[in-house]
């Protein structure tokens, strides 16, 4: 593996793969010390275009408990916001000797541009690329999944068959994108359930259902319901009316919490906005995985980083 | 010791043990290599809420003086500024690996609720909370006025009959609270001076002598005189007349300064107005302890997080 | 060597001393594991009162690789914009126990106040100040042109006799200035070409020669053609007619470049405006070394933190 730009083009093995070294990822953190000498030597650059803390602390704890040296570069009041190209910025990390590009970016595919240029031999990761994708956190919504299924058994497991209703934004979320692909490439079957103002406009080929209805899809007791975050301000704009309204309609409510079955699992990428796209029963019941989630995303990112920079899978 | 939230609550036992440990610790500043193994592999979190790049560094230099890995959260522009609620950030932190979390935030009580809540097992050090406490504050001026009376011979010492003017603005001043419930607990004598507008409302309970005469608190020779420091956000307020005003009435003046015992020891927990409740004279001044008091906040704070975080004194 | 505050003091020995430390720093990144334990324990901060994000992570990589502890420092938002004095802050810092301070600042001058005052012990690397110096700057330039020219014969050697045209708007500029000192001491001769507006009022004593046409300096086929950066609010000033006017005159078109010798070397210390100052067809030749100024700016400057704060040269 050089880069992880997206799930799209990960292969099944690729992806298995990886949530297997994430398995072994998840071992070390209950060792006594937190902490492989696995990348020592390497530096991983975090280039955040966009503010993210949480993405951010993610893959810095990842990296640290590597043993990487982490430099945070975020482009506010940079030489990037003053107008230096991406191409100057890559040489420029290249040169001060990155080993790994974790890049979160407003533009959609700026990480593959990146990976592709020629400008910067780094493994680049992509942290959250416009509406593009969000890679680690399909993976390490996957490797929830996986957990929660199959428990100490997840090794070389796929999701063939496990049923994952996705509800909310997907016009404009790169979750449900990465989501969508991975989810498909390990066998799940997708229903999408949003506003009909939130669905893209071009889904021809993708390999998901389409719904309105959140109440019908409940009923159909998929294995996994993924809440996505609403952002605020899509609430004035056209999308829909009010934020009540939103709730109303398309937010996991106590009611349609208590509704679905007690193996189902509940997920969010957080931030979550409690009230609105979910209610705090369904976000702290023992159905809910949103904790498991930011773990999992620790050992989801070691992993990547691993596979990226370690060179030698052997020495883990 | 599972947090540090107040030094209300800080036994006389407990409170001279952490001054103990800051000792062995200050003992490591002296060495070839400034670094102990301790923490190694052990994650502490600064979660500032304010920004306040004094207490974070002194931290951030504390907890990589052990080995741990430091990650900066600054909560300005983060998700925690769109809403995110603190349980949210909170369980973030915890499934990130946080097992320390040094938090600043302006509302009295933060630190407390993030301890009992249940929502992290991490070892929660308040760093400043509204106009409650800043308990690492409190122990470092202790750890110095101990230093200053006792030398080398200072383990085990307490600071009995010890007498200290705490003078300026008392009635948002956390660091105010935390001297006086620690230099009571180790046996010292408070005098507060300030404005009368700017003592608190409620003092019955505090175990201190309130005073409006700077002058006469001077000629009754305290051993220790601890200038506060005024926010200039204060001054147009209602609280006194201009800044030129309390200089002359509650500033530690030349004149005032000159009057003091050489014997005794003037205090100030920086960043300061000079000029303003403290003269250059005083604060440059062989009485003065004010590099001190940064320098064994180093000390304190890896105290703190060694008996919070290393469950096991015997490997010091 | 205590401290580096400028080129304009730095000897011949001490120059090409620190020019052959930054190459063993250079066979360093050549290594399976980039990281020397050299400054393990030691604390260097970034105390930066100007963003700039290239020359802090520069900065930090060098210290990393290393081993050194690296605090960031950023004045913004802390007490120092509050009105907290230079003094104080360094004294804070003496305290934190920082053995070296790298200290950006917009006054001329800050760095070399910061070490003399005895207000700190640390070693002070100026990392740019006011139009005063950028010396690490000078010596990574200094550093590629001597690669260039002697490749891996270059330890020992010096500048003598190699031509350099530094061009733009030598003014407002530290690196300028930072390089014309250091190349006159290695034995350089220095071309200055600027627009009439842009020539320091006073160039007395300067050991160089002034021109303002680009084509005669061109035509005089100089090995170095050193490209400045021109800071946009320059543009709208009384300084000169607009962008295209600057480009048509004092930047490096591709005609221009096309007439140089294929033997040139042409440089520029980033981040480049393409278009303006340099066009892309010459900061993208083989003749450009703009990528390696960047990596040796990383030797350049774990050199001097090597020479700054081991003590010890034969540890290396």
């Amino acid at each position: 593996m050089r880069h992880l730009l997206s799930t799209k083009d990960l292969s099944r093995d690729a992806a298995i793969n990886l949530l297997d070294v994430a398995e072994d990822m998840a071992d070390v953190a209950t060792r006594e010390v937190k902490k492989l000498p696995t990348l020592r030597g390497k530096t991983v650059v975090n280039l955040f275009f966009e503010d993210s803390t949480r993405t951010r602390i993610s893959f810095e704890a990842a990296a640290k408990r590597l043993s990487a040296d982490v430099i945070n570069f975020s482009a506010k009041g940079s030489s990037v916001s003053k107008g230096e190209s991406l191409k100057d910025t890559a040489q420029t990390l290249a040169e001060i000797g990155a080993d790994g590009v974790v890049i979160r970016h407003p533009a959609s595919g700026a990480p593959a541009v990146l990976a592709s240029s020629g400008w910067i031999d780094a493994g680049i990761i992509n942290a959250g690329d416009g509406t593009h994708e969000h890679p680690t956190q399909a993976l390490l919504d996957a490797f929830t999944i996986r957990r929660r299924l199959h428990g100490s058994a997840s090794r070389g497991k796929s999701l063939d068959g496990v049923t994952v209703a996705i509800v909310g934004d997907i016009l404009h979320s790169r979750v449900a994108r990465s989501n969508l692909w991975l989810l498909n490439t390990l066998g799940a079957e997708v229903t999408f359930v949003s506003p009909p103002t939130l669905v893209p406009a071009d889904v021809s080929g993708w390999p998901a259902k389409f719904g309105f209805d959140l109440d019908a899809a409940i009923d159909a007791q998929p294995e996994v319901v993924m809440m996505l975050r609403i952002q605020a301000e899509r609430m004035s704009a056209a999308f829909f009316p009010s934020s009540r309204e939103y709730s109303r309609a398309w937010g996991l409510t106590d009611a349609r919490f208590a509704r679905l079955s007690p193996a189902s699992i509940v997920m969010h990428p957080g931030p979550m906005n409690r009230g609105l796209e979910i209610s705090s029963a369904a976000a702290d019941s023992a159905r809910s995985t949103v904790r498991e989630q930011v773990a999992n995303g620790v050992s989801v990112r070691m992993a990547t980083l691993y596979l990226l920079l370690s060179g030698d899978r052997e020495n883990a």
